[in-house]
């Protein structure tokens, strides 16, 4: 790192990067411009922090902008948006090998460009602590956006994307195994129906969330900010056959993972029950008045989601 | 910080921030969205970390929000755009007083209200190592973006803002001093001209940066960019008294924070020589044919610039 210099390292990054049709000015001024057709634009900030959202002997350098890119895009996705862009503020290590940061930059671009999005600025500065921050940028396309506020009571409740495999990978990495390789690789890498986004918000989607912290802590979100009450059914989500021989061969109740786990970014919205569902979107549950998530009528007794902080 | 938890403190800080005009969805869902009213945005991320970019015991958090802001808002207008938004990705050792947090974002919020942005969004993270990454959004207004490639020899390089005035106020903090305070302000809130940004671009400057890293520095990324060298006029450059002093009491040449120091956040930009200046830009410099920024017609043989990883 220290002998090729910030502005050496940023050259080599940049040279690895494609613009994208959104891209008018891309890295290397004051700043990038990127198209905003309808005269809005969606913005979400999201950090990863080495040793609290990964780790490198669990994740390469790829993998890690695979996941930082995957977030933030998730998050335009669950307004009804399409990515156009990202930008990445990188925090390393003297130490590190210049090479992780273009390996990273790689995740990133390759994830983004999966979308058509592109990555079109950033910033780098040393640091002790391995931190990667991405900005995420999206288009309506004349759309309004899908708020976590929509949700009424009578709404069916959809997911798209799966959960549980990212937190079932996270712990099996965190027992010392390396597979299954699905539940793994989704942990390092997540497969997020980004184009269910927009899809939702074109079919009338009454409310949406990216589901990052856990499917029964962002329902929470979700109820709060409608002021409604949230039904799950339980039977709605089925174990897969390696994840169900995984949880029996941790001692681990794989609803837990699939209740209560982050990090796959399935994107959960509400919609009016007139709505004729494609088959992205899988009815999981039901608003009723009230406030509160629930599965099958009762309170779930298992943990309930993340707090960063606690 | 424990106490209260991620969502507790997120809660806090959001209620501080208020939302200006192109704020169409503020902090709170997944994404914000914010106004582009020409069907662009401009975008640029800059990150501060604690200890390098910043120390808790020479700024306070409100003055480390003012310069983070700052800092990012000045990329904007160094593009002749107008900001909008910040988004803002706080990672924070888990010791660290609530109350940081909070006045860092009133810091963010009062500066960004000096040119009508908001702070949208965020997110917040634990992390051993305090860093700050800031995503500012801007808008064109119709405006072609004013590029560090546009530079043409026979340009008039102009100066908006001051330079060496933060560098001195380091200096001054890093011997131990904690006056003049006109010195130590100035590196703890920079004083931006924010609105030279696209009162340039409207008198047709052909190439614009803010000055970050140094003049010096800087004005060689323009020259690299737009393939010319740039010659600057030491004469044009006034010692101001207070400056003077502390510079011959701590045995510093003052041209080296002048033409080197970062972190005032000065405009420099290139005019062609038909066109008259308005006070608030003043000529410093010419560029000509070649390569290399000079001053006056010879290589500056001080230190250069700042490189964040040398």
């Amino acid at each position: 790192m220290a002998g090729i210099g910030e502005f050496g390292l940023i050259g080599r990054i940049t040279a690895r990067l494609s613009s994208g049709p959104t891209t008018l000015v891309g890295p290397g001024d004051d700043a990038a411009v990127v198209a905003a057709p309808d005269g809005r634009v969606a913005a979400s900030t999201d950090v990863l922090v080495d040793g609290r959202h990964f780790r490198r002997d669990w994740s390469s350098a790829r993998d890690v902008g695979h996941r930082a890119a995957a977030a933030n895009l998730a998050d335009i996705a669950a307004m009804g948006a399409t990515p156009t862009a990202l930008l990445v503020a990188l925090c390393m290590p003297a130490d590190l090998a210049t090479g992780w940061a273009e390996e990273l930059a790689d995740g990133l671009a390759t994830e983004a460009a999966t979308v058509g999005a592109s990555v079109v600025g950033g910033d780098m500065s040393a640091s002790p602590t391995l931190t990667v921050a991405v900005t995420a940028l999206g288009d309506l396309g004349g759309r309004a956006p899908v708020l976590r506020s929509g949700a009424r009571p009578g709404d069916v409740l959809a997911l798209a994307g799966r959960t549980g495999y990212a937190a079932a990978g996270l712990t099996v990495l965190s027992r010392g195994f390396r597979t299954p390789r699905l539940l793994v690789e989704a942990y390092r890498r997540p497969e997020v129906p980004y184009s269910a986004g927009p899809q939702a918000a074109r079919l009338g989607a009454t409310s949406m969330i990216d589901v990052s912290d856990g499917l029964l802590a962002d329902l929470g979100h979700v109820a709060v900010a409608s002021r409604v009450a949230i039904d799950l059914r339980r039977d709605a989500f089925e174990v897969p056959a390696q994840m169900a021989d995984t949880a029996r061969a941790l001692g681990v109740d794989p609803y837990t993972w699939i209740l209560a786990g982050g990090d796959d970014h399935a994107l959960a919205a509400t919609f009016p029950p007139a709505v004729a569902l494609p088959p992205e979107w899988r009815p999981v549950g039901l608003v009723t008045a009230g406030a509160g998530v629930t599965v099958d009528g009762a309170p779930y007794d298992g943990p309930g989601g993340w707090d960063h902080f606690r």
